[in-house]
């Protein structure tokens, strides 16, 4: 198989390389770059030196379908928006990591991007591809919108719990902490290592677009729409988020009923792990692969559950979960070309 | 004026060390130590060679007021317990850095240190020395209890808001994060670089002995008593704590009144920034210095306010604020002994 | 095949067991440890939650080659001298990633590791795991004495010149750097997070024990026995060695002589790279890969040459580099088990 | 004294603020930017909110002088030459931060620096600020040419050898390794959070603008004139420098001589300390302080010493060697406005 890779040289697009130079089923990767082309990509980043080394190729919507046999696309928000549609409509099956094709509702894309949103028509074909809960309508899909880095973490923890009714969704608050390379491949000054090493930053409180995602899909599985608090923070780390969840337990609702819902879920996924004996995740437990490992306290003096997720950010939360995605469309074993183990320490 | 310093080898006392070293208005350090009794501090810590190079001297109760004038006691907790009152009673005046202290009620104490508390007098007679808060009983004070780490960062942001009954107290979540220094200079597991490093941990939740403390300061300026959800996190940085604090505010609250709550305390208080334009603190803004960084953001969506607050631990959480209440107790200026400025980056 | 691993609960131990599940040619793992002898590895571990449960097994030499086909020893050095030799008379293949059969000089072994050195016989037979340069050796040996992580990169970057005789080896210094995981798992001073991060340390100058190894090495391969100048430096990072070698040219030697015989070097092996276009190596541009990346610059100005060479300590320079011996021993592709990509960023 | 700060906004400029802002004889500062003129200090660096809040004045050469009493420079490289002169006609005592005027020959500037000399009467008037080298020189100076940060680290740890004839200086290695502030405030690549954390990067080898600078004054107290060989790493933290200098003893040369010769160059310079007991340094023993602290370890298999100095880059290797010679300048004490201790951990 010919797999392309729009966006190659983000971080999104660095981690699907690793991921695809791994797996069994994929004979070539093509890379493409708008900012980069006729360049190397082992040139820009020597740790692909003698691994993937092909020159980086312009994008051409009307040539991709040519070139390769399925596309993952993980440009800039508001680039995919233009670029996909031609390619889609040759018929090319698409994972885009980008936010343009996340969000249903056009005047909340709008809203939230300051940005005008895709045609209408493949919005509403795009299926949202967290792995775990859109299984199915992922294997059938011709178009998947890969989740964001921060739904990815909040929903896995939150919808067992929302799904089964067991929490007052007007109360959930998500306390989000991403590392750096969430910011992306380009410096800046909240990235710059002197400002970035030893602090702890707090940003777009509120505000962020990744708001109305994770709205969108708890609304699916709750009774009511309510709106989330969610705050971001960027940790001196490179990769992974943490995403600390409070809510209150609906009257009568028990610890074991938590205990119970997380296991059965943690059992029925192969990427999701449930903390065990109560013990709470680390993000580096998950670093380097596509797990998503939760635990959780009850307190009865509040009546509160603190639910904990972690994943890579840049596995989970992007090229990992897109490759699983990869897989169920294809076929192929959940596992394929995703590592085995996280990298620790 | 010559002053002692119990517990000078751990980070609360090294950094008294720095502090007092350049107050103006103390001529001499005896540092007592009793597991390192009898080495030389600078040999242990060697950033303070030509600094400051006594022996360290050991902890009896009974010879301390002979040599010195003051004392600040920065042992762990449980030590204070039996250590201080035979120093109180011959007069002395003490800042204990410890926990023993700081809970009036015993029965509370004993459930969240899982230690006896100490004679019941002097935990009377102490004064929380939370600087702008009590200021007039700390001016006064034989003996001040100073405030935990995440007390001092929650407390700062929320008792103006508290006060002013601005807030549902019911609807208090506090998402606390620390660097690793407030692990203390004893080398552990958590805190071993390999698995601190580039790592977010999440610990102790709602099981941190600073819950009571910080609930026993809010129900004194709140108008009921209502148990908060506290939760703490271990960032991979040597300093600071950043507090994310989530409230619903009182029907009929707005922003502005927010604003002017703490526009005014910001400008009562040597120490308290709120930063400009609805800007948000880092724990870097604060580093090195006594300040506590204080920003907020109200979402209408929600009716929730997040405020956020930052501080170094070891200086506003620990040793700074000890020397904010020394200069107190002593009549000095507010600011003697304690730097003009961060250290940045 | 069934592989056991002695001391699974160090770092080359858990990193053996991150490569060896992904390992195509590995059944079983059988984890040891009389330490942790009961307890299981993903208790300890989480990161390895649902990946490899088992009981770690009490280390008994006679019953090990009962339950396994291969052994690794990843125990702390000492050890291995009295807990191999029964293994190794049973026949059993074993690769050691200890220091104690890397010396062939029992007095050199004495006076650098104040150790009793192994049986002489085993020393012997030991085969330095160095899998570039010894490549025939290891593929027939039965025990190989896995190199040491400053060893394996200094080695890898100075020997293709030594080896031809380009060098001046009385000139040599190496300047070693490190992250922290090269100091283990079990927590100390100098790798407790407060002290080690935001913390450039250098230590055992002219007195680390790899010295003798690295000198045992390079005599092999010059003209004369000289002594090197070798000094060790702690970098705040996890993973990573860049050594900076200097040393004079021989007279007439041409800085394009040094570049074929690296080039030459990077062509026949597949886990060296030459950086490209005369830049130099980062650590991070190796990290969880089995790589070591070479990068130099010749002086004529004082007709020395800068070589650097960088490895994942916990890869090249310890289990990546006994799992490709492992696949040599065994006549499975060198690339067996090992990743494909660096995690990179 | 009212004192001006030109380039404010960079990390030699801000660390000039947050010294002098504490220096007993400033009554005022007012600070310079030509990029960022007419903003306010605090707004762009919130940790000064409520310290230094002034608006920054635009760049004029003319206006400076009837502004304030003292100018320090600390603007990019290249732009000194053109803005000193008209200043210093005018009578104005000026420190220097930039390279522009510390090289005495223009040639060699000019290959170095890749730019065009300043003025060559005011390079013969500047005074090289090395400030325990050149006391009595800086005391009497008009204007200094403030020390780049590695060659500050590099002298003070060789010349009191090289002074004293114990080196054989063409045999003279430095291997220097920085924190990334000392790549600036302007966000790069290099500096990028993801690519610099957990990374050791190496660059400009036999490169490096600070390679004359070391020589100049190396040829000065030496008996003749050698080049040396020069690398700089950019390790992960934020402030500090390690020089780690290596060189043949002269034929005869003792570990006594030597021990003797560092001592009582220790014990004459306030900021110079020695490490004692034969240790080594690590930059944290320095941080946000004027030391340089030195160790070494002599190798009698190699006739060989290693010596290591450390400093803070912004503070001994900037603006705190330049506040050293300020005070030089204008008979304050040598100490005057510089913390008494490091900030540690």
């Amino acid at each position: 198989m010919n797999v392309g890779i729009v966006g190659a040289t983000g971080f999104g697009g660095l981690e699907l390389v690793r991921l695809l130079k791994n797996h069994p089923r994929i004979k070539k990767l093509t890379l493409y770059s708008s900012s980069k082309k006729g360049d190397s990509i082992d040139r820009i980043y020597p740790h692909l030196n003698g691994i993937e080394e092909g020159k980086l190729e312009d994008i051409d919507p009307y040539n991709i379908p040519k070139q390769v046999d399925f596309l993952f696309s993980s440009a800039p928000t508001g680039v995919s928006a233009s670029l996909l549609p031609p390619i889609l409509e040759q018929g090319m099956k698409v994972i885009d990591l980008a936010g343009d094709y996340r969000l249903k509702e056009s005047e909340t894309y709008k809203q939230w991007y300051q940005k005008e949103p895709p045609d209408a028509k493949w919005v509403d074909r795009a299926v949202y591809g967290l792995s775990e809960w859109n299984t199915d309508q992922i294997a059938h899909a011709q178009m998947i919108a890969n989740p964001g880095c921060y739904p990815t973490a909040a929903l896995l923890g939150l919808l067992p719990l929302v799904n089964k009714r067991l929490l007052d969704v007007s109360t959930i608050i998500i306390d989000a902490k991403s590392g750096v390379s969430g910011a992306g491949a380009v410096p800046s000054v909240s990235s710059h290592f002197p400002f970035a090493n030893d602090n702890l930053q707090i940003y777009k409180v509120n505000k962020h677009q990744h708001i109305p995602e994770i709205e969108q899909m708890l609304h699916q599985y709750s009774e009511t729409n309510k709106p989330i608090t969610f705050s971001t923070h960027l940790v001196p780390m490179t990769r992974g988020i943490m995403s600390t969840m409070y809510a209150k337990v609906k009257d009568g609702v028990s610890a074991m009923e938590i205990e119970e819902t997380y296991t059965e879920y943690a059992e029925q996924h192969e990427f999701i792990r449930l903390s065990p004996a109560h013990g709470l995740p680390s993000t580096k437990h998950v670093m380097g692969s596509n797990y998503c490992d939760i635990g959780w306290s009850f307190d009865p003096r509040t009546q509160r559950i603190t639910a904990v997720s972690v994943i890579d950010n840049l596995m989970k939360g992007a090229a990992g979960q897109a490759v699983h995605n990869f897989n169920l469309m294809n076929g192929f074993p959940e596992t394929a070309g995703l590592p085995a183990s996280p990298v620790f320490p």
